[in-house]
């Protein structure tokens, strides 16, 4: 090198000098954040967003009495005591169809033809299905009885006028698209999407797509943090190398966005820029956590953003998104902020050790329905992330699991 | 009406002769379905996609030998001895940076400071972290030793040249995405999105954003199964009411595309388009299953397409798309046949009744720990689904469950 280091830079070498618990980490975070102003956005757009304000109907659904069979609009007292053994002949004076209903009123002796979802026209009260009917060219011969309100759909039996459908906070499924179309919904107010700004750092980087060459490797957090953003409901905004340098990396730290995520260059060595960039130009409250992998994991506010300083090691990258950046995200777009991960629980294959006063995040298998511990633990190998079918947490205050314990396993699946 | 129904109308509408075995339905479709030819696009875009083959790498990585630790390269031999009542002088020759290796050979006698991720030089086999080393102007002095190999990560110790990284069908995650980004892939070949017209019919029906008025409701099929078919990894192509007319429905059914949603007008009414020109034009081998709701589900194909016939009311629609037509499509795509819904196992808060020789899906709430099914059974009340937490089966050859028996819930969050 050029010239040896400066003490000064030696002392910033030395490692953290007080790391924060996680529970004290996700306690400051959540004091960050919750959901962002709302927006409105067409209905048929909105499954999967979250609903700012909850939704009520102005209308009845149905607006109308329905029929829920196919068969005859009739007045129930012209069907009374008849049977297949005592028939009565009534006159078809009409038909309504679905969206073309009946014009008149059905008289006494009258019916009309109808089909499933079509109006009950005025002066029928029930509808005899087909099944009991006989029909002639004019007129049917009743087989069945039926009393007033039969086989019809009362006004607003699905919805009525003033109720509410569905509640502020609703993360919208298909079929709640349905009902908000159905009481006549354009545009719905959601809650805005978290803009987040994907900032990675490395003199080393590659973008991705290249192939690795010499002491260059290729960017893996960039492609994989857009993922996982996108997986918890953020817009990514132009991702990519920023140059590894402080005015760079300090400009794109101030992107109009939501969140940024830095990635490398996030710990104390003399070539992490982000961690004083923080500092001088915002807050940075908590850098360095007592977890394994992520310890050196940054979390500050740079103006109205909430920054996470990311490891560059990516299986770090990976579980410092997970435990924080994720769930920032997932609050600010009105998602809870529980992981996405399935769980279940199963026996350990072996036993596991961890330190005591620092959280620990195993990636395990599931094999033959027990939790295998990776042998590979480096937080550089990424591929024990994708061998993995989940992660184990081993809590602070505990040395480890012996053999045959039931562990709580997230899914990365 | 106009005039009365010709009598081969009325058998129509006298309903199914025969219903098809739930079971039997998806064994016809099972044999229709396996996932699309493949496609090239981007790895970066691949998160979420199914993989069409296996990937293997080419390259290792890292492709250097790369320190694990902020310290020095140095040979370890020259270490050995050294503790902090025996301070070994090493002379510092340069620097190591990611992307910046040293240039030069480390001799004996000599190290090189070295960050986390960067080459180690030539001549070095050991880092000696910066935690035990006093560092002066131009040479360190050693409190410790180190073995060789040690804190050094060993070329190809994530992925070896060769390696399959990701086989073939997987459901790419986000770290995925990022494996593939560090082995220098710029394209990946991926299964196919399923196109999927939907081809909603109904005169009463509006488009979705519209008021019900009169006689008229709002569709609400459209936009709940564009929503359905974007979960399940299908391409939504030009979703919309078409009008109920035999020569419109055939056109849209024969668009582009790998599978076609009818919804309305599936049954055997007389105002049921869609099966008489599945029958004209392809084939429809089941049409009317032993189910409930959504009984009147036809499925078929046309041209290499596979049509399913669901029924007009909502509730009917949704099952018969999660049943039968979201199976297809996440086949097609190369994804798990099984639904995306979690489960959960809890007791019945109260009996449930079902007819023998008919599978009986039950919408559910879960309330304090228990499985209350909703009241409310009507297949047209969609309000019923969003209401519902999930789902539970009775399987045809009960009568229904008793009190606290434990069922399985599939949960629609």
């Amino acid at each position: 090198m050029s010239e040896p280091s400066k003490p000064q830079a030696d002392v910033r070498m030395r490692g953290f000098s007080r790391r924060t618990t996680v529970d004290d980490a996700l306690t400051w975070l959540d004091q960050q954040t919750g959901p962002l102003a709302d927006e409105s956005i067409p209905a048929v757009d909105a499954a999967g967003r979250v609903l700012a304000a909850s939704v009520s109907s102005r209308v009845d659904v149905p607006g109308f009495a329905r029929s829920m069979m196919d068969g005859f609009a009739v007045r129930a007292t012209d069907t009374m005591g008849g049977s297949a053994y005592n028939r009565l002949p009534l006159a078809i004076v009409g038909e309504s169809m679905p969206g073309r209903p009946f014009g008149g009123t059905v008289g006494p002796g009258q019916v009309v033809r109808i089909m499933t979802g079509a109006p009950l026209p005025d002066g029928a009260d029930a509808v005899l299905p087909v099944e009991v009917v006989e029909i002639e060219e004019t007129r049917i011969l009743t087989q069945g009885d039926v009393s007033p309100g039969k086989h019809v759909g009362r006004v607003g039996e699905d919805v009525s006028a003033g109720d509410v459908v569905l509640p502020q906070g609703r993360l919208l499924r298909p079929q709640d698209v349905g009902v908000l179309a159905s009481i006549g919904t354009a545009d719905v107010a959601v809650v805005r999407r978290p803009r987040v700004r994907i900032v990675v750092t490395g003199n080393e980087l590659l973008p991705a797509g290249s192939m690795p060459e010499g002491a260059r490797i290729v960017d893996s957090n960039g492609p994989m943090l857009a993922a996982l953003v996108k997986r918890d409901g953020g817009v990514v905004l132009n991702p990519g190398i920023v140059p590894d340098r402080p005015e760079a990396i300090l400009d794109a730290m101030r992107s109009e966005a939501d969140v940024v995520l830095v990635s490398g260059g996030s710990s104390v060595g003399q070539e992490d820029h982000a961690p004083a960039l923080v500092i001088e130009h915002g807050e940075l409250p908590i850098h360095g956590v007592a977890m394994r992998p992520s310890s050196p994991v940054g979390m500050g506010t740079l103006q109205r953003r909430i920054v996470f300083l990311l490891p560059g090691n990516p299986v770090s990258c990976l579980v410092a998104y997970d435990f924080f950046a994720g769930r920032a995200i997932r609050t600010l777009g009105g998602r809870s902020a529980d992981w996405p991960y399935r769980r279940t629980v199963a026996p350990l294959a072996r036993k596991v050790t961890s330190t005591v006063g620092r959280l620990e995040c195993l990636r395990v298998r599931l094999t033959e329905g027990r939790v295998d511990p990776l042998a590979i633990g480096g937080s550089s190998i990424l591929t024990s992330t994708t061998r993995a079918d989940g992660f184990v947490l081993v809590p602070p205050d505990l040395e480890g699991y012996p053999p045959g314990a039931e562990v709580e396993v997230f899914l990365y699946d």
